[in-house]
């Protein structure tokens, strides 16, 4: 119906019944669902430089593999995230030369060799041992992304001594994802010392008043240090995301 | 910028280099950036036949002033809601032919005597009578709209002798709006009445664990007759324009 | 008891110690309890248009085989939902032309075949193809409502591209019901666009701060175009039964 | 030591080297801890009138067969509550003459017949057939207790034409527990037609926004009529034994 | 309308068109709405023994003073809550007779001399001094709803030693209001040495994390003794109706 | 009347009816009621050691004054606690030698100088500078109940360049108290530092999802560090109190 | 007393007792405290490039006009944010060249005169008129970090219609802060569009279930978009301060 | 890099280029960064006289028994807690001299014999019987730390009986934890009665409206006694940390 208005614009143009400025002019004030046929955004992933990303929680074998096959067509990464390790096995068969990152809970697969394609460093901090998964899920993440991660792990506020002798070395990154459950202090302690973009990311580690990562959350939204910017729960890619088009930027 | 690629088109088309078809194939699939100077939708509040509703509240006289006159010149009608009578007595000495509805916390200003437009009854109930200004919000709001709005006020669960008797009158409605605070009940017990559509507004009134109508709310959500459905606490306008759009429906 | 004293009153009318007004007016009078007896509503369902639909979650196939059969009696649709595939399986062999709708985990059993009977279309959309199973509940309902029910999914605010393009076949609907989970934007992009009333329904896929379908629910009755209306969380059913309400007001 | 004090002061007394003001006087006054060993309350059950009633759920059976060995020395009726099937037949098994109470998942064994020891009537009202299990937790515990309990299930506020012609039924009972989940409004609807005490018992049946049980509670302490009391979600026993309490007042 | 339908089936019947239970058995299965005209309950507070108590917070003078006069037409007692002093100062000079309770924040007005009405004795215990005002609301009410009210104020957890020599005391009372803000401990402590029904009263005073009256209500909901009720915070009003209704079952 | 069971028993010792033994296994197992009389702890306080200290939020100068003035014949130090600046001008005015600690918002009067009488140091920190009026508030207390405090604020964590340097000389106290607001994690890298008992403070300064302080407190109950314990939102006094009870444990 | 030690082992390798390694290495090993008096960090703002921001909020003015006057000693920039008009007229007077900025209500003070420093375009986009307070906040604070800032406000999801069209103009900046109250789902859609970090500032604007910018926060929390970061609710200055960090990065 | 300015500092001290004191205050005055080789804190555990605590939830036995291994190196006492009875066995086997302490869910290694080494008693109270694992947690790990531990489980406040006449014990402690679940009043209660240090512990026992702990925790929070301090819910373990480091005080 709307292909019609433009196909006769067209062809008063070309009959020249209207002029260039005119049908330009027309086409500029078209109502919104004259338009709409258009193909807006077919690129999108390529553009914006981030393939999708599938949530693998809650989906089925029989959702997965098709998804997988079809993005292989479009994307060169492929990376889905959240996956229990059976899933991940399975893809791992299905797809040759996938990837299951079991710590990470993550498959990838790449068409071609991963390489390095961001110049700075990206820093990664975990504060306890049990927030390492989603640390990990942000690191697998960021690489195949193209970035030159760097990791230092258990060294939450509890133990500053372990901490602070790193610092000259954090400050080589040109940004940080800090990841931490219980009381969410470490992004906190870190910006007070590192003059780089913080991307805090809250576990669901603890237990009682952890609130499923809600506490870690509540307080690195409050850091005294402004400049600390936060993601969801868990939310390891999320951050490697924020992480690659910040280097990007 | 785009424009130019568009006038390049045009100009092709015109000299015959490209046919009408090539030419609307390519409009189609450009990407979104190159039709990003098309005013999409000049005419949105005509078409969707809602006004736009100013929220009176957080803003100060030099601010709404403005806003009204603006709006005087593109709608029919100017509705400022959740306004303080100071703020309202100012707008109808500022705007010949405003009215200020005190109890519906509301400014009005139409350019044309008010006319009925709907088919339909719009019957309203309140609860309580400290529901009242919430329901005048959305009363008034909808008889601005055009519709034949019937109140039926204080008819809370409290006394089902006051609602029972007026079942019979109130299935003649097309729509229904249900305002309560405190447990909220009054939407199911209609609604297990009266086959109609159910508007469900919660209100802030109560003290304690009413928790400043989130009880209402809740209750509301979860009214155990399928069909009711809810807007914000206290939205008076939101539910008379839900109801406005669905006996255009 | 009360029966005795209404078995007085007609005995007196009838041997003329009192008139007709008089009975009428006394009638008119009696204390509420004295009317108790009184079968109040027998055909609820019927009047109302929306036959009875029993929520399995929770139900043993003990519960659930006999109401089911208790149904077929007096309703020509029996819906049972949030059942599911193994007591899906069990009723579907229990009552012959009875199905299982897998994805909308919903049980329906139909005296008639299936006519639509609703004049306008019931547009419905889901956000992500997690948030399909709520889509397909509220569909499944609303078709067996009698309803022509078109699909849009995977259409959430992340990929505009995919959303703007279908606007002009959306606005021909006559009601929306809109599922998003996550952020639950999706119903006030579609509310912006097209005149229509929307029945936003939030789905608690997600994790971390998705609060299980908290945050786009609080979202949703936060939307900043008045006149989205929201059903609880996952109600699918809801908001078919809404959407049957408002299509035949 | 205390115990020598006080021994002291018997052995002045008695050697009349005070007198009995005097002995009468420095008891009074001795601070606490010297009174400390006496045995202060040894029959606190059978004084208030109340079984102690052991919480079934998460005790093991190792931990439940022998209290409820030694409760059966001491108590006249013993009840062990949220017990599953399993401990249920298994504790019968173990003691001859207790019974399990299926649907209200309570365990209970009697030295003596049941016999009626409460003058009124206790009636039990739930809203839908998932409040039963709740439901008859209260009313076994109440039968237990001694009373003559009536139930009315099903008869939510979505059908009032269920519930009101059983109100003349209702208003002879002396105290009432209503039990409802979803919205909770059953209480209040029913509080507005009879001037009973009503204990009101939310359940957690729902999903979504009924937050396990949170909305009823709340929506019955925000009840419109004042005189409605709440006791916690899923607290059948609690509201049986509040019931009992008043009934004997 | 309806009204005509029943003259006609009266007329019938008193010209020996129908026989009497014909008529009864007519009316009795008549559809709701042909009864809707019935006054059903024209005396629901003189049958509930419970005046109606109009909440004065929220309401102006203009609204109060109709609401007052209309109510000492057809209650002997009237009740206003919630009512600051100077509303209260006003209330007095219009209304002869009336009274301001000061601490309760409480306006009454009796057409006949106070008398004692009810045959036990309701005891209200507050844990702080700054729990008075609530204590009084409950205090005053139940002493205008003819209560002989003993009160027992500043004896909370914290200084047992002023509670347990009052207990023998307490144990007098037919029925208990017992009101605690902070930790809301009192009702759990006073229920395990006294049988009778306790009515809980959470208070919003406190700071921090009392949460406005939230931390008293959950406590008291989960008090480990069964049997304790609670009510809406600072709900004297509410408490005081649930004992009178109680000393009456 | 219970008094008179007890003389009976004293005169029967006294008499020879019965033995001293018998008495005071009569006495033992009296039920608690016949004790009822005893004073049970007169002198609570002193005992305790820790003065009664008034909440003077929400107490008008009506009720504080017979208060401080009943209190200062029991107790040698008399503190009201957040007062505002008005209230505290009257007291010192009303009572000579009485103090009004403005930055504490505490009131406080001595009948003896001020001595020292706690062996240890109590640190107190604050983490920023408007976190200081709480951490005054447990400074003074703390002065008055007789310790030796030494204060360090504006240390927050986004500083630890200000924090560590100190740390050798707050390892000298022997308990700390540590005052936060915002994301509350100083104590814990405090505790990770200083072996040496910690009570967190959270305070309610900040804004958003700082919550009034329930952010700062569920992160310091969720220290990383084990050990740390806390008290509610402002509660200087409580953290005062809690270090005097250790510094004397 | 560690300078003591310091100092002694410094003699100790003057006088030739020790070697430069071995000193070295003893100064390495030193446990924390021997260096606590090291003033670790004196630059902290110059090398961080970020000026400490003063929280004027809850500050008197006895408090801010000297942190003012020591922070221009060293700093060339002195901001101080959520400062009333009253307050920012006193400190305009009392610094001659500060300035203060009503819609952002922040003062601000330059040694110097203001020069862009950042190479990038910083773009600031608001959905509604009422989140342009926090919206300035940000701008005025980038501004004054030297950042070239470019607004684009009241272009919420309302009315696509306006943010579509700058789309392509947006996609020039280097980064992005999205300010947005409501349903907040402004950056979401903004995040599928364009490929650049995104910063979301949550707005405590609205009523009801906005729950003073708790849902907008939610909202952004979980955005389908990966990569999008949030700040605290209304925090303009620490989403300047993050934008400032990543175009530095 | 930074040890070779260290490394030329020391030199020039060395060759006499600088004095001692220039050689001194040059160190004070370094940057953090050139600080940050310093090993700063080797021994935290020993100094604090705390051995790490490992929490076993959520850990894999795989990543327990490295982890373990390595703690034996270095501690002499080891503890993990919250692990399960299964991998409970497996750490049994895999280290002798190991010991699963079942009802606390924990498992302890110790180098050397056990031994007391706090002067004081610990007295650890729990309210109800399904307290007791977390009274456990907390009363195996105080032992393994070297305190003298004494139990008085199943003294809540419905049973004041059972408590009262422990009190005199009790007051011998230096130091109480006080476990409860439900409405969480016990140490307010204990508090009251016994001048020392009480740390409370709440738990997730408990149904409905006990939050899964919150209940308990608000309570303690909000204890009217001052002094009362608060750990996590079901922290048995912080709890025993506390006592120890205030044993230790």
């Amino acid at each position: 119906m709307h292909e019609q208005k433009i196909k006769k614009l067209m062809q008063n143009l070309k009959s020249s019944k209207i002029g260039v400025d005119d049908a330009v002019k027309e086409l500029k004030f078209l109502p919104f669902e004259d338009l709409g046929f258009a193909r807006l955004d077919h690129h999108r992933e390529i553009r914006l430089g981030v393939p999708e990303i599938v949530l693998g929680e809650g989906k089925t074998l029989e959702q997965l593999v098709p998804i997988v096959r079809r993005m292989t067509d479009k994307s060169r990464t492929v990376i889905v995230s959240r996956l229990d390790r059976e899933k991940g096995a399975h893809l791992t068969k299905e797809f040759p030369g996938g990837e299951y990152h079991e710590k990470a809970r993550l498959f990838s697969l790449r068409r071609e060799p991963e390489e390095r394609n961001s110049p700075g460093i990206l820093f990664i901090l975990a504060a306890g041992t049990s927030d390492i998964p989603v640390a990990e899920e942000a690191a697998i993440t960021a690489r195949l992304l193209g970035h030159d991660v760097r990791r230092l792990y258990d060294c939450g506020v509890a133990g500053l001594h372990r901490l602070l002798p790193e610092i000259p070395r954090i400050r080589e990154a040109s940004v940080l994802i800090v990841v931490a459950g219980m009381e969410g202090a470490l992004p906190s302690v870190v910006a007070g010392l590192v003059g780089r973009p913080i991307i805090a990311v809250p576990t669901s580690v603890g237990y009682g008043m952890s609130l499923s990562g809600v506490t870690p959350l509540l307080a690195m939204l409050n850091s005294c240090v402004p400049g600390v910017t936060v993601v969801n729960i868990d939310n390891g890619v999320g951050a490697a995301v924020a992480a690659h088009l910040i280097t990007r930027a």
